[in-house]
């Protein structure tokens, strides 16, 4: 019987709870009671520090201290300053990641730049299980410029089988959908080797798994705030350039602030020298506050550590809920290799829809992603083992008795 | 004798005020003490609702809710709902403004989707006053696009001499130096009549005069939150794009939110048919939050109202300053015709840096621009006359005394 098996991980998950090198930091979030939020994969939980950093810009910076709070709080600085600390989580160096604008925005930046730096290939790749957004930014920079080609990677025809005349490859590096992972450095030498340049979107990534942009000798990076590294809805997202190139980059968001002197007011753009030839605009700057807490805690710990207990707990959910799946039609859609596995799960089912819909209603918060996949992200800095476990049991029953028939199978806007 | 002049002004400054019908607005903003605040041309000053509206963003939607707050929160339609509510304010229809990214992105969007209307007239008009990232923008586009020609509209070269064959005319509405401002409804029809599109950059128009798109049948705008409209820094900006281009329009930052159907995740760009098709990436959520409460009391009020007030105080700044201003070397930047005087009034003056200086250290908070330019703005939310003349009487003492030799000359970084 399945379900007696289960019971006997409940004892696992305790000791697994109990040798929990992360544990401690799960009280730097707000959790709300009665949830087990296993979807910050798609918006990070509420580090606690955030109300009052949030608050000090809010009423010190802003309200008192006004305009002067550009030099005074580093409001300036703050694009830089906060994309060299996410830079340390993903292997870059000081002066690589500079975090602003959105993801999609600055897919649009390094595309650009990297079409610009091999200005007779006007080839694109990309992969079909990308995030939309990435391939969607591709079609509008081609409706744009003219003349350039797409070519979209499928199971039938692999990525290295369409690197021939390739300039720009654009890859996520974690499947948003199964969770499995590209080996970064392998498929940046083989793209380069192409001589194509190799631009990963990290959107799974940071803050999810050990990610070395530097070992892999990667050309762009771009990625965003608010998953895993919990910097709340709409953060700040990144833009990652090695120094390698950033004497001779130019990207076509010439705004002010990526100047290299904006208040000169000079009529001609002459963009940075370095990284901050990524900035365009004003940086929303109370959207950087949150995101600066939830930094505060990643620096608490170690990418390595984080690391292994995600590994952990993914491999203890899929444990748990092998014990029954195979009697309910649940089909593991993420890698049973641990190496090749990001921090989620992802089962497929017909029903898939209606099994989180009845899972959200018993406090179980994953995410549905069309047109069968069940979706759950494990957050080691603040999910326990035993939350998995109770997750999976939860799962369980609503399998066992088919509770999840009670939920209606229409869309009513999931998100990413 | 000047000062005798500039007391007998004080009692005028009385009855300004006890006549003010927007007096009681000034309460709903927090105003350091201590200080006369003339920058909020600059960044807006902080409304006291920011803080509630933030914390129940914070704690409830993002803490409590999390990701179901996409949803339940609206926050997928927040760039809409604020979008509409800055529309009314710049005569606008509802479905018209979207509220999301910078000025300058928002610039690159509607450029590019000007140009695409018409493709064969690859000519941009700007001018050299305008705010430099409008220039920088379209120099990025020539950049990217290649076969465009830009021309600068001069005192020596006008707008009109320039617009045989030109395609797209980019201006800023009121100069961020003089406040003087271009009649939109005028130069709209000349440009169009000419076989141009003509795009508005109301950075220093909205909220702070009467902005009548629909009337003057303006092709695109964008501006900024941060500025009269007090939604922060970095505040979320805005695109206007009227009804009748937006079935035909295209802009080339076509991410996921944009789509007209994101939940799909079909790998085609098809564009949302309204306003939408000009959102790009996630939006800052918490940066909305104190734009909506900036908002909440600009519904308490008209744009009539403000503007006629806005006069009256650049009108009193002006009649204060000019009882001294010849003895000291201050010129009038700005037009004496309240018709095309925004609501800002800038003085030059060759020490002009050093005086500017001198004034915040007694906190009056001007800003300078390059060379030689003291700007001060006028707020009718939130400014009074008995500041406007406090400021006038301490500049006139800064000059009598010669006090600004003190200052130091260097610039240290100044804002827009």
């Amino acid at each position: 019987m399945p379900s007696t098996e289960l019971a006997g991980l409940r004892r696992e998950a305790e000791a697994l709870d109990a040798a929990d090198g992360l544990a401690g930091l799960r009280d730097s979030f707000h959790l709300p009671k009665g949830k087990i939020y296993l979807d910050g994969n798609s918006l990070g939980a509420l580090p606690k520090g955030a109300e009052g950093r949030l608050l000090a810009t809010l009423r010190q910076e802003w309200g008192e201290n006004l305009i002067a709070s550009w030099n005074t709080a580093g409001w300036f600085v703050k694009p830089q300053v906060v994309g060299d600390r996410i830079g340390r989580l993903i292997g870059a160096q000081d002066g690589e990641v500079i975090a602003l604008d959105s993801t999609s925005v600055n897919i649009f930046k390094v595309v650009c730049a990297a079409l610009r730096l091999r200005p007779d290939r006007r080839v694109f790749v990309s992969e079909a299980s990308n995030f939309p957004t990435d391939i969607y930014m591709l079609q509008g920079i081609r409706d744009l410029l003219g003349d350039i080609e797409i070519r979209i990677a499928t199971a039938d025809r692999p990525l290295a089988t369409l690197l021939d005349g390739a300039g720009v490859v654009l890859l996520t590096h974690v499947d948003f959908r199964s969770g499995a992972f590209h080996d970064m450095a392998a498929v940046t030498a083989g793209v380069q080797a192409a001589g194509a340049l190799m631009i990963w979107d990290l959107a799974h990534s940071a803050g999810a798994l050990e990610v070395d942009l530097t070992g892999a000798n990667a050309d762009f990076a771009v990625g965003c705030g608010y998953k895993y590294l919990n910097g709340g809805p709409g953060a700040p997202a990144f833009v990652y350039c090695p120094k390698r190139h950033q004497p001779h980059v130019r990207q076509p968001l010439t705004g002010w602030l990526g100047h290299s002197d904006p208040f000169a007011f000079s009529l001609d753009y002459a963009p940075d020298g370095g990284i901050r030839a990524f900035q365009c605009g004003t940086p929303p700057i109370l959207s950087y506050a949150a995101l600066e807490a939830s930094l505060d805690i990643w620096e608490r710990t170690s990418m390595q550590a984080v690391r292994a207990k995600s590994v952990q707990l993914t491999r203890f959910f899929i444990a748990c809920v092998d014990a029954y799946a195979p009697h309910h039609g649940l089909v593991l859609a993420s890698p049973r290799d641990d190496r090749v596995r990001g921090s989620q799960v992802s089962w497929s089912h017909p029903e898939g829809f209606r099994i989180m819909k009845a899972l959200i209603s018993r406090g179980v918060v994953g995410d549905f992603r069309a047109p069968d996949i069940l979706r759950f992200g494990f957050t080691p800095l603040y999910t326990s083992f035993d939350e998995v476990w109770r997750a999976a049991d939860t799962l369980r029953d609503i399998m066992q008795t088919g509770d999840w028939r009670r939920f209606a199978g229409e869309r009513d806007g999931p998100t990413t």
